[in-house]
């Protein structure tokens, strides 16, 4: 059991969606309980000028699938950000997991040295593999990740870090 | 330039914090501009039953202190959770940066296999190093770290995705 690109990717992206899907879960739950529909959850925001809870679990899912796919030296599927429903939501996280689990540990193993770079909007980010898993893809992921319960918790579903963890 | 324990603990957790600082230093001017005291974003929280930012950035700190004494086999200091202002929550995490920079890689490499306990409350959780990063250090790290980031950006400070990442 050695560490590899393949274990900090794929390892850390697939047990956070895995607890994604469960804090989800209890969610909708939570909104059934209390009596309101789950749209009021995936459109709410933290800030008026932040993203919605839609799009923090569609970016969570992007830099899941596109870094493992950058890593792995392949072109990701586009997954067209159409979801506007917890349903689709969770159908989203599901698809997710199912391309990471489709990343073989041999094609990612190894990319420490790649060379990534990432189109922006404005400018090109470019990295090593080892330093765009570091700062890029694992800040990023989890940068949307922790939003997404944030904003649950902070409309009152009832879930704790435990949640967050899983067992 | 391989892959590495010491390369996906010391190295994701150092450019996390210094950004860190960097967040709470737009923090300190966005207060000033909109003249109004620190204490309050230092008290804030996003739900009444969640933590305050203070007690974000101690636990911040706290697993990326003792995760990597963990990792090396060695005993953490301990960091006595007093600071109430902003000006010693930046001492804390400075604090923390030089503690995670004397922890050396040949104390931390190798520790894949090493096995981990964390005393709880409650329990006691087990681990071998490697799953003890991918699903202990690393999400509990980001999930403080993020949640002070959203407590700044839910107050109104004008800070964005770049700052949390860095250059």
């Amino acid at each position: 059991m050695n560490n590899s690109m393949h274990a900090m990717s794929h390892g850390v992206f697939r047990k956070a969606l895995t607890q994604l899907l469960f804090v989800m879960e209890k969610a909708v739950a939570n909104a059934k309980t209390r009596n309101f529909d789950t749209s009021v959850l995936v459109a709410s925001r933290l800030a008026p000028d932040m993203l919605p809870f839609s799009r923090q679990i569609q970016l969570a899912s992007d830099f899941a699938k596109n870094s493992m796919a950058r890593l792995a030296g392949v072109e990701a599927p586009k997954f067209e950000d159409t979801e506007t429903t917890m349903d689709e939501l969770f159908a989203r996280v599901k698809k997710t997991i199912e391309y990471i689990d489709s990343v073989t540990p041999a094609q990612v193993d190894g990319s420490e040295t790649r060379d990534i770079k990432i189109p922006l909007r404005d400018r090109t980010v470019e990295f090593k593999g080892l330093a765009f898993l570091q700062y890029w893809a694992i800040p990023n992921f989890f940068f949307h990740h922790v939003t997404a319960y944030n904003l649950l918790r902070h409309n009152g579903v009832d879930i704790g870090k435990r949640d967050f963890l899983g067992g």
